[in-house]
């Protein structure tokens, strides 16, 4: 059974474009994953194909029509029941969390918006998740639908092959990964790190997660916080458990 | 001048892709902006273009050499010196600040890594910025550069028309956007808010405030507590300047 991705967008087009290609590409041609786009404007209104309005309230911009949406919601749905994710930077952020959930379902219908937006009333009738992959204003959802579509495809069953599979799950323990090194060992003047030649598995298991730790510290104090409360509170659960183990 | 985007990448073949169609894809033909997609394989070595090896210290999946990034770098250099970034889960996490940044010099260079990445000898000893666009793994750096370059290319002189031009840069008070309504005034049982039917411009104003502080708070915690903190300071300075007055 195919992992599903429906894209509602005005630019079907857009699709599955770089994902045709590479890892995605070849899964898609396995068919390990199915990709259809679909014209919202299929669903538009009147001789024009009208999907979108002015805000009510004022202000600048159009907003996609509440109906419009529905009905490309009702004449695409699949024969499973798949999460609705609408692409806004007003949703929650994108975790890896997310993707490994959307991945082990049967699929998911990607809405993405252009304009100011979707009109809130059909996401919140029709329980859709508002999703950001991040703090930046892109000129509408489509590429956003590409960075979904392509950490979920990545997880399917047989997609990563021997090449990819080694590719360790960051955040997974909440530290961004060490730093990589190949050859050649002196590169322009700058040799790769001793301890990588020392053949000492320890000390360099050690080296990679002290690396790791300071390229945490330094580039996103957000997720340092995080891992040195989780640190401290472990801390505390094994003081914990040995004071009881001295009973 | 155009602004010019020069992409080091093993799918050429993605790139414009999406970015060819609508608002970037009409900039690209009007030459605001140009896109040129160079393959690493170029620079590969020996009979079969070999870009990567295996990693100094052991561990799986393949790291890319630091001698071919760098024949790419020097293969590739613009006439105008511009920033290289490496899109890459380790890197700083991506701004609309950024992006303005970017937007408003000559181009960018983007490096997109595939496997485990790319030597950091290369990333240091070039001055290379590494940028994440979001805490979520991808199959390589290609979807993230599409991603960056649409944020930045919307932003160039004249890509933005009428209808896109009201689209709010949120963020830029650091809270989401409100949400929004268009019509019919009641689908399928929804009325939208009273307020915005009002005509009470003042009143709608204060109610978008507040539906983009209740939103803010909800989903992005870490945006709304840096919100109160900027709030509780501006207070601290308009009481200090109030107390000042008083002398």
């Amino acid at each position: 059974m195919s992992w599903q991705a429906t894209i509602l967008t005005l630019f079907p087009e857009m699709f599955p474009g770089p994902l045709g290609l590479s890892l995605a590409g070849r899964a898609l041609q396995a068919g390990t994953w199915t990709c259809q786009a679909e014209d919202l404007r299929r669903f538009g209104l009147g001789r024009h194909r009208a999907v979108d309005d002015t805000p009510f309230g004022g202000g600048a911009g159009m907003v996609i029509r509440p109906d419009v949406v529905d009905a490309a919601f009702s004449a695409t749905q699949a024969g499973v029941d798949v999460p609705r994710v609408y692409l806004s930077p007003r949703g929650r952020p994108l975790t890896q969390q997310d993707v490994r959930r959307y991945a082990a379902g049967p699929g998911i219908m990607l809405l993405c918006g252009r304009f100011e937006g979707v009109d809130e009333r059909v996401l919140q009738a029709r329980g859709v998740e508002q999703v950001s992959i991040g703090d930046y204003i892109l000129s509408g959802g489509e590429v956003a639908a590409l960075v979904l579509l392509d950490a979920c495809v990545r997880l399917l069953p047989g997609v990563m092959g021997c090449e990819e599979s080694g590719v360790e799950e960051s955040f997974s323990d909440g530290l961004l990964e060490y730093p990589h090194y190949t050859r050649p060992a002196v590169w322009d003047g700058h040799a790769v790190p001793d301890i990588l030649l020392s053949g000492n598995h320890a000390a360099i298991a050690a080296w990679r997660h002290r690396q790791a730790e300071e390229t945490t510290r330094e580039r996103r104090p957000d997720l340092w916080s995080a891992w040195l409360a989780r640190k401290e509170a472990n801390k505390a659960v094994a003081v914990g458990g040995t004071a009881q183990a001295d009973h």
